[in-house]
């Protein structure tokens, strides 16, 4: 994404940090006390403006979501999102940080999924470890994921979602409910990034996998035959 | 694929047996015997009408590759075209069996590659077992793979391919060369099937990924920008 600068959007963060942290305000892995009760915790990293977590924060009121995003003048447009809702969303917060160095902010088996949505496809080769399902990532998640928990990742990006493919099945995890085309699957329950709602419009096929530290037993399908 | 008995192919192939082989006069396993070398061994399992592993023997000579159909109606429409060639295909031959008794045909660890191109999708769940690429294939295939052995797959089944990518990941091969639009790919050498010309000129998305044994290193490409 190419990033315009905000002007005040530090202040502004600053200003609100009953919703929003950054990186020297929070709240010391201590996610719990935020949100003051032990629901599992999912977190979006690089939630952009954040209509993706917003809206799975107020269907998910028992979940409690971490909208994750590098950029302040990013950050800053999710946090006016959740300003302008007409109540208060208490199980969700925002926070300004570098997903380089999540297991910083989270403990270890902390998390039970992460959600990966049209990340930046890094398309050059030589920065194919700013990928965030390049390997390194992958450990770093796997520190502060539960044992049974997942990385769900959308993209519409063929390379991004091909590389993703095989680096998350090399390292070990298990795939799941892989679509190659979500929006034309059976899946049910999609919440649209901004992005998504974009280009899905201009007939791209948007991609989607889940994997699992833990493989999960097959499922029975009702068949429509 | 609907199947036409064709009328005395069980005799055509029984009088070519320099060719083709059946479940009854298979060279218990002997194929380096059958080639008279001891180069790798390839083979294709469903090869259909046999275009693409008739195209890649004359490719590759000093690849031996079988192709396997468990049809014979099929498999004596391969054996024509390998009867039309102007000269003999020496690396090439054919065999009438049944994938689900591979093991019974190869030794372990003789083969270096297996091919599955446009397999049958058996799109009901409760058909989910005859899929070549469940797990119950794949043991085999692990089987008579050599070490380093691989498994290569096309098709222009969505659902197929979606089942393939997780039960070839979760099996525990290692994913490699995913691409999720072949024929718009920088893929050099690809050598179409019947069924591939068709599909992809009708604009399907042909869809493709290698399964190896062991990780392959990460490549060196060239970039282009």
């Amino acid at each position: 994404m190419r990033l315009k600068k905000v002007k005040g959007a530090a202040e502004k963060i600053a200003s609100h940090q009953d919703i929003a942290f950054i990186e020297s305000t929070h709240p010391n892995k201590k996610w719990n006390e935020v949100f003051g009760n032990d629901n599992p915790i999912h977190i979006e990293i690089g939630m952009g403006k954040g209509s993706f977590v917003l809206g799975m924060a107020k269907a998910n009121p028992d979940i409690n979501f971490i909208g994750i995003e590098m950029y302040d003048s990013v950050l800053v447009k999710a946090l006016e999102r959740v300003l302008d809702e007409s109540e208060a969303v208490p199980n969700l917060r925002l926070f300004q940080a570098d997903a380089a160095r999540i297991e910083d902010y989270f403990d270890k088996a902390s998390v039970q999924r992460i959600y990966l949505n049209f990340s930046d496809p890094w398309h050059k080769t030589r920065h194919a470890k700013r990928r965030l399902t390049h390997e390194n990532f992958l450990k770093r998640y796997e520190t502060i994921l539960v044992a049974d928990g997942s990385i769900h990742q959308k993209t519409d990006n063929q390379a991004l979602f091909e590389f993703s493919l095989a680096s998350i099945a090399n390292h070990g995890l298990y795939l799941d409910n892989i679509s190659l085309d979500l929006h034309n699957s059976n899946f049910e329950g999609n919440v649209m990034t901004e992005y998504e709602q974009k280009f899905s419009s201009k007939g791209f096929r948007i991609y989607r996998l889940e994997a699992n530290r833990k493989p999960k037993p097959p499922k029975i399908k009702i068949e429509t035959e």
